[in-house]
């Protein structure tokens, strides 16, 4: 009964939202013939236009007009189609709001559930594969203006775009970082992705799950220089393995679930890339084997839970939980099982943020501007303020009153410039030069934040 | 005017004392003719006999006379005594408080005073040794009855013997202990150690002291299979090695520096010899690199600094310190630096104390006191309450109201009997039979000692 209820309300908010829906459009057969009447996509190769971001709808139609984006057929197409024929066609179907149901979720392998799923919430990054989640929203429903909703986009389409990005010459912003993320999958995790997400409900949250199978996992001492943490599959059963999954959530998920120490719109994972597991983002495996340590910042030998309170305090602009709480525990808990073979007390290569040589130039605030605009405000939003969709934080605020204060590590404009070269665009560290990570950094550091608590 | 003050109230005080001393034997003389007319000793092979404990010098002049101890004059000169003529001496030369002054302090090199001091106050487990403070006493005055005083005694005499013992056929159980001491001790050592010894001013404590000279050392990672850790001569310079530093000193002194958190007569030491570092002996190391850890003891995934409050709360039947308190971020500290280059969550060897097999026979009380009467008594005391001299804690107590509660590990007789066939009798582990070990630990299993807190 209660599921009927749900569908009912389901199919209410559809009319009522169908209700607002633009005008029809003169050459709205131009689309409907291949992507349906609604937009709806096709059982294949079509795919569904519904719903997603006007303003990619419209870029896309003016990279295939253009060629920035390869399509024989879309070519023609959009060429016989004004600029304002454009933006009619990506009004109406973006605004129409058409269910769609789960296409492959019998038929999913329990591989393909596991590995679709990982790829889609936690990616790949052995490979340079960030979650798919991370850009496309925790639902996949896409994340105005700019980026593509893939929830209901038919299953073979799917996969035919991932291959198809692969070896593209397509030459917009977007098709380079997922060029970059389609070349880290294999025609195995192609296929579980696509399946995956082809098996979700409408609104349907895929979340990180506890693997279940058993692994024949025996930890190994690791050199420091080249050091690789467990896979998440090897967190053991039982409560050790409890208080590790805990820690893993919470470092994930720190503004849903420390919403009282966390006084902005961050989770730990925005400034440690990977669950915290990537090299050159500060790795919790590195920081692990560090502490206790002295820190000039406070003058004193920090332990570990000091410097995870200092996170909260200035990262998270909130308050530090006490260093036996249930939180800290949990975090210390996965963050010492991250750290599984790692020599104690010597630095790791990938500890920290990689140290950047000075910027051949001084850094500029201007130019920093012009990198920001191209690179970043696609994801963090023309002013900083980052994108929340669906009431899920999708990209951190960099600046604002729900960002990090003027206490925070990042607010140093060298260890920003740090991060942003190794870490961004996310998904494609060191593709910017010294100078532009520096200039960026330096406009970032010119813009507004919360004060430091200290002062 | 100080110190003429104070060398003043050391004249009184021994005048004083000088008056207790028992009246002159009748053979004194065979005695006074080497040793001095207050046995005080020669500047060369003949030892102080002053102050040392009378039973200890009673049966010296048994073993003597015996051949337990070898030495054709003093055979010669015991044979000629009745054991009455030896009581009456051991009594007298025993009460006899005659004040020494240092023989070599301007003497010692840098080396032999660094060498000296660590050999005198923390042994050099590696090779077997302890320190000679913890049998001789934390000033090296001896601990009656047994355990004769090292302060004072002619440097000549201290080589010597060191040296004698390691090839001497002597059958007494002082002769057994010092003879696998002396073997771990180099020329060199021999050398340092009586040549400090010789420095020492009356009633002069020896310290740990912080090593200040600079050292080359790089920590490399470890094997799980094998590893050491550092010498105290790489503890840092600067906030990281005074953390360290503190953190050792309280794990040495526990009850004098945690008076508030420890509720008995034990130190961290007393279960973790050589200040948590020997292997078999629940070094910190091992400990360090396990936690957080799921105990069943509480039920819970416990973190480090839990770990330790159990053992303020069982071992030292005390209160356990909070987790951020100063002193628990120095014991962690201290942990952390012991484990440098281990791999973490990976058991190494000599973790814990080694797994004991079952005894061939089922452990017997009865022959338990004999084997504690035999091994242990001789400084745990015939009850089990340990022995403290001039204000310090020498041996610990087993049981009693000054030992650990019956909630405490070493409760568990699997544990003790471990322990014991590990470590015991100091400095000589795995001289006890398996049987022996369990034996012990029943009847030491059997005694009172403070409830477990829980119940």
């Amino acid at each position: 009964m209660l599921r009927v209820a749900g569908l009912l309300i389901a199919l209410i908010a559809c009319i009522s939202l169908g209700a607002q829906a633009a005008s029809l459009p003169a050459k709205a057969n131009l689309c409907s013939a291949c992507h349906g009447s609604q937009g709806q996509g096709s059982d294949g190769l079509y795919p569904r236009l519904a719903g997603q971001p006007a303003d990619y709808l419209y870029r896309q139609l003016e990279n295939f007009s253009n060629g920035a984006r390869k399509n024989s057929v879309m070519a023609a197409i959009a060429g016989q189609l004004t600029a304002g024929d454009m933006h009619s066609l990506a009004t109406y179907f973006s605004s129409l709001q058409v269910a769609f149901v789960p296409q492959t979720s019998a038929k999913l392998t329990v591989t393909e559930l596991a590995l679709g799923r990982e790829l889609v919430t936690l990616g790949d990054w052995a490979h340079g594969v960030p979650a798919c989640a991370s850009c496309h929203a925790p639902d996949l429903g896409g994340v105005a203006p700019q980026i593509p909703g893939l929830a209901g986009q038919p299953v073979q389409y799917l996969g035919a775009a991932l291959q198809r990005l692969k070896t593209s010459d397509d030459s917009n912003l977007a098709a380079a970082t997922m060029q970059k993320v389609s070349r880290g999958l294999s025609a195995d995790d192609i296929q579980a992705v696509a399946a995956y997400i082809g098996s979700l409900k409408a609104g349907e949250q895929p979340v990180v799950t506890r693997p279940v199978f058993d692994v024949d996992y025996h930890p190994v001492a690791q050199s420091p220089a080249a050091f690789t943490p467990p896979p998440l599959s090897a967190i053991p059963t039982g409560p050790d393995g409890d208080a590790i999954w805990q820690g893993l959530q919470l470092f994930k998920h720190t503004r849903a679930l420390a919403s009282d120490y966390v006084g902005n719109d961050l989770n730990c994972v925005n400034c440690h890339v990977d669950l915290g597991r990537q090299a050159g983002s500060a790795p919790m495996w590195a920081a692990y084997v560090a502490y206790p340590k002295y820190r000039s910042k406070n003058h004193k030998v920090n332990t570990l839970e000091e410097r995870i309170q200092g996170c909260f305090r200035y990262s998270m602009n909130g308050k530090p939980p006490a260093a036996d709480s249930a939180g800290m525990k949990a975090l210390v808990a996965y963050f010492h099982w991250l750290a599984t073979g790692l020599p104690v007390g010597i630095t790791p290569k990938g500890a920290g943020y990689p140290k950047l040589p000075d910027p051949p130039e001084k850094a500029s605030v201007e130019r920093g501007a012009k990198v920001y605009a191209a690179n970043c405000a696609i994801c963090h939003a023309d002013n900083g303020e980052g994108r929340n969709v669906r009431h899920a934080q999708v990209f951190p605020p960099l600046w604002g009153p729900r960002s990090y204060n003027a206490g925070a590590g990042m607010s140093n404009i060298r260890m920003a410039a740090a991060f942003i070269h190794a870490n961004m665009p996310y998904g494609r560290g060191r593709q910017l030069t010294l100078q532009e990570a520096w200039d960026v950094a330096a406009y970032m550091d010119g813009q507004p934040r919360p004060p430091d608590p200290r002062k």
